[in-house]
């Protein structure tokens, strides 16, 4: 990982990592990311009732609608802190701004890792300034891999548009693995742009992104107290006045890149092996859609048999029943990419599980339900439940 | 097991045992429980909205309140079987009522294994007269044998009491493992007692023990279509009408039989290592309470930090911060057994942590959250998550 290429960031802003000493490895764990202009920025976090203290403090700071700085720290979630852990993500955002001349406010702060534990504010404090002082316009691939906790690869994403003639960039880092699940899967996820887009535009195209991506992702059914995805867009394209086409062009491309690295996430999901698409069609409504595509995506169930390439349809068809929606077993069918193994809910026999069993070897494939009872579709990009996610788990703080 | 104690009966019951041949392994694989007289019965049955064919044919037989033969197969769970399946189970019970003098509709139907394979009735129908034959009042350990599938030990119960000055008793035997989950667990149940008691009174004692034993156990979150859960009484204690004590007499031994079962289930969990009791306190009211155990129970994470013996609270808070209970972080108190690692939302520190990492050695414990919202309490005993549960997932059907 060492080696990763270092790309170019987006016109006008930088970033950096550094070690801090807050994870265990010793490794680089804090990173920031930097605009030289105000941007506009958009940011949506965890719906669990327990929230970190820094997503408290960053849904304060970006009401304005406005941004400077994101600064991150990996290793300490700075969850489950009370009052002092505010206090401490508070600080963070003020040494980061004195040290960049700007605001508190237009600090945005993010915490990944152990929760429950104080933030040792020494080591971030003696972090900060030199977080400062290396922030580069290559520095993006250093953040992104500062923020990585169990994640096995990094994540970044990139677009290159044109809006008014100019061209203008998206680019992504994130960071995922475990905990994935909707709404607002367990991950951090930082988003750069120099498009000039108003803040009404911008939060449109960012909630339809986040909401086809990162919303529709399962690793394992838990929802963390840090999740958050943040947007930064700082007009340096100077592409004028968004026309309708330019502005269906940057979401098309803010699209992209949350879908790719929304697929990342699961794909690095705690000692996955397979990335599986569940799609369900023919649903009566649209909540129908979801929640069967997440019912079958979170089963334990279902997702040991990915991992067992074994097209157990049976299990799927336990896993709509329980799901609440309107079915009837008797029109349900099942495809594993375009082998049929269900026709109105009775199996298609041994030689098309067979030839399921052997797409089930691919390392990606899609498992389609079609419930006949509508027009609704929905999607959620889901991986296998194997070994390596217990061993992960067990082990994680000890 | 072959050298399962023999126990003897509730009086005018008899019960049998034989190979069918339907499971892989040609072990015995059908069981037959008999009374000599009509018995008063009752049942419950998976809420999953796909319900294998014996569920269909049990709930409309048992509309009665009467009933006299249980016939029970595992390896093939004639579930999502369409039509024929169910024609499969009505032939069944006819096949059993014609070789015991009664009608089809005094037979009850149970299977379990594999989900969408039609049931080879050829098979079935070859057994049932073996089945009659065998029949024995110390037939229930091999009928409890004969029902497990992935099972690793036998699961039987009884209880002794008095009603109207007569001795009266309940024996229950159950298969579980796996998709265990609330409501009605992934499992079948059979219940037994010469008790005399009135319909009415048998299903509120039922339901009752249902609701505090197989509706508060929780091994993976899946739920199955041929949950099933039914008891017979056949009135041979000849106690005459129940009085208002011996009534609560035969309630708390129903109890006692289906908890003992219920928690025999979750120990028994696919590669479940430890049994673990979570209590909610102070809930602001039942339902929230039922929810906040059932979430935690549920977790993934929180199951796979059991099995790593770690005291890893920050997983139990974001467990209650995603399931929808009224909760207010800076007052949840949470214990492992007696030594408190939360306070007020707060970790109590590594020593602390340390005491509750040795209870966590243990194969049972409890972990207490004191929401402090207000009185109501609940509780879901559940188990680790652990490799084996992954490798006997995996490997079940292939």
């Amino acid at each position: 990982m060492e080696e990763a290429e270092k790309i170019v960031m987006v016109r006008g802003f930088r970033a950096s990592a550094v070690a801090a000493g807050l994870k265990k490895n010793k490794g680089p764990d804090m990173a920031l990311i930097c605009s030289e202009c105000d941007a506009t920025a958009a940011g949506v976090f965890t719906t669990n009732k327990v929230k970190a203290a820094p997503v408290l403090l960053t849904r304060e700071h970006i009401t304005s609608g406005r941004a400077r700085a994101i600064v991150v720290n990996a290793g300490n979630a700075n969850a489950c802190t009370g009052a002092p852990g505010l206090d401490d993500a508070r600080t963070t955002a003020e040494l980061v701004a004195k040290g960049l001349g700007l605001h508190p406010e237009d600090v945005l702060v993010a915490s990944t890792g152990v929760i429950g534990k104080p933030l040792d504010m020494g080591l971030v404090s003696a972090a900060i300034p030199r977080l400062i002082e290396s922030l580069s316009s290559d520095g993006l691939t250093s953040a992104a891999m500062a923020i990585m906790t169990t994640d096995s690869f990094l994540k970044i994403s990139q677009f290159a548009g044109h809006a008014g003639g100019r061209p203008f960039s998206i680019q992504g880092i994130a960071k995922g693995a475990g905990m994935i699940m909707p709404d607002m899967a367990t991950m951090l996820c930082f988003i750069t742009s120099d498009i000039a887009i108003e803040p009404d535009d911008l939060k449109k195209a960012f909630y339809k992104s986040v909401e086809k991506s990162f919303n529709r992702i399962s690793v394992d059914g838990d929802t963390s107290t840090n999740d958050m995805v943040l947007v930064l867009a700082n007009g340096m394209a100077q592409n004028g006045r968004l026309s309708e086409r330019d502005f269906r062009e940057f979401e098309t491309g803010l699209g992209q890149v949350m879908e790719e690295l929304a697929r990342m996430i699961v794909k690095d999901g705690e000692g996955a092996s397979k990335l599986v698409d569940i799609r369900i069609k023919g649903a009566d409504n649209a909540r129908d859609a979801i929640n069967a595509a997440r019912t079958v995506a979170n089963s334990s169930l279902v997702k040991t048999a990915f991992y067992g390439q074994d097209p157990n349809w049976g299990r799927i068809m336990a896993a709509l029943g329980r799901s609440g929606i309107v079915m009837n077993e008797g029109s349900v069918d099942i495809w594993v990419n375009d082998i049929q193994i269900v026709a109105d809910g009775l199996g298609m026999g041994v030689d098309a599980e067979k030839r399921a069993a052997e797409m089930m070897t691919l390392e990606k494939f899609t498992v389609t339900v079609d419930l006949k009872q509508g027009e609704h579709e929905d999607q959620v990009v889901t991986c296998d439940l194997t070994h390596d996610y217990i061993s992960i788990n067990a082990d994680y703080r000890t």
